[in-house]
């Protein structure tokens, strides 16, 4: 399969068979992973891998109990870190300049394009993975059980391992839904009911708004799954770990 | 060249042929993008392409003045946006949910996630490109001219054509510098001096430490490229655009 072919059939993985990863196959996906771009080259990132049985069970309760946490041959935690950078800096006298949000957000992307390189090498060696977005819900936590300090903050989690199922290809919006050219088109009211019609309209979607007894698919997000007093509680959450875990100076 | 070995040789590329790149190609990376991993398949991403050689220009001046921004044959800036979601959610009578700072960081993840597909399936198609951490410094000015409403903010920028160099690979930390089993091992003084030594010795670090006048590497960091008076006044930049965005809605 080529490179292209892989990408476009990637499935999110959440049945793994009770098969561990080889060292060396896992180096060369972690490998890939450090080959991917990053600001200035400095890496401002860290990778923790889980593998033993009782700390993926641990870890699974910061992740929501969820199953393939603790199935998956590997957890694959991903954290912006200037822990590390800055030690370098202050032993070669050259001082610290990163502990702010500027260098949060430049983290976040550095550290997810180190993990997506892992991603898509798991899956050219066989491997099936899946992202937790829990992780940005349980960060002190997490931080805390995996011993991080001040400075590193997990921003992404994959579980990793051979794959268990065949799910079928997800829905995506409409290429001409999300790209535009030369400037932002902004979306009519019919633009939007072309852009979700496909999705509303699957039998899936249709069967989870009966489950969920709401009106329609937008209901069950807002309603049931990523609720308005959640993300509240869980965006003052964030933003308060950043600033306990230096990345917040910005005076 | 299989998947493995693709993300092994990556290069970014700052000179680019005068060559513009087929629809067709174009529309398969883009597809390779958005069908990358996102959370809760909400695709809280809108993905901007910018080829019209004046617009290039203008871009230009938002990232320094960067001559590849002008050269490369596109620029693709990829935004988090809770914008589109929120339309569906308005017509669907479903309220807002997700203009807070918690869907900001998740959107990062997701808009980055999309953008190493894009590039990784560039480079598939014989592409070759380079990220511009210049995106975060300047998103409010670039959301100005790309015309991105209220909730959409950019988050990466790459620039994208065919090569016309072939640079060295570069420089990583060794893998057991930035790889942590189980639980993080925090950096002894020894541990830093022996993670960044290859870096350090290299003959163009060495180089840079002459040009730049400083002591040694980290201070060209510091005290040239990334310092903090500047971080920090990108800092709270950043910070005022997400409140004026609409992702600051946190109580």
């Amino acid at each position: 399969m080529n490179t292209i072919e892989l990408l476009m059939q990637h499935r999110s993985i959440r049945k793994y068979k009770p098969q561990a990863i080889e060292q060396n196959t896992l180096n060369r996906i972690l490998e890939a992973g450090i080959r991917g771009s990053n600001t200035g080259n400095m890496q401002i990132y860290s990778i923790v891998v889980t593998q033993d049985a009782e700390r993926k069970k641990e870890l699974a309760k910061f992740h929501f109990g969820q199953k393939m946490v603790e199935d998956a041959a590997a957890v694959v935690t991903v954290c912006v870190d200037i822990n590390r950078y800055h030690k370098w800096c202050v032993l070669r006298n050259a001082g610290t300049a990163y502990d702010n949000f500027l260098w949060f957000a430049t983290g976040v992307v550095d550290a997810t394009i180190a993990t997506q390189n892992i991603c898509v090498a798991a899956e050219a060696e066989g491997l099936g993975f899946c992202y937790l977005g829990t992780v940005l819900y349980n960060a002190p936590e997490i931080a805390e059980y995996l011993k991080l300090p001040k400075g590193v903050v997990p921003v992404t989690t994959i579980t990793m391992g051979y794959p268990d199922e065949a799910p079928e290809l997800s829905e995506r919006l409409p290429l001409n839904g999300v790209v535009h050219y030369e400037e932002y088109h902004n979306y009519s009211n019919e633009d939007i009911d072309a852009i979700f019609a496909d999705t509303e309209n699957l039998t899936l979607s249709k069967e989870m708004v009966k489950i969920n007894g709401t009106e329609n698919l937008a209901q069950i997000f807002t309603q049931k799954r990523y609720k308005k007093a959640d993300n509240i509680f869980m965006s003052q959450k964030l933003l308060k770990f950043l600033h306990d875990s230096d990345f917040m100076n910005n005076e």
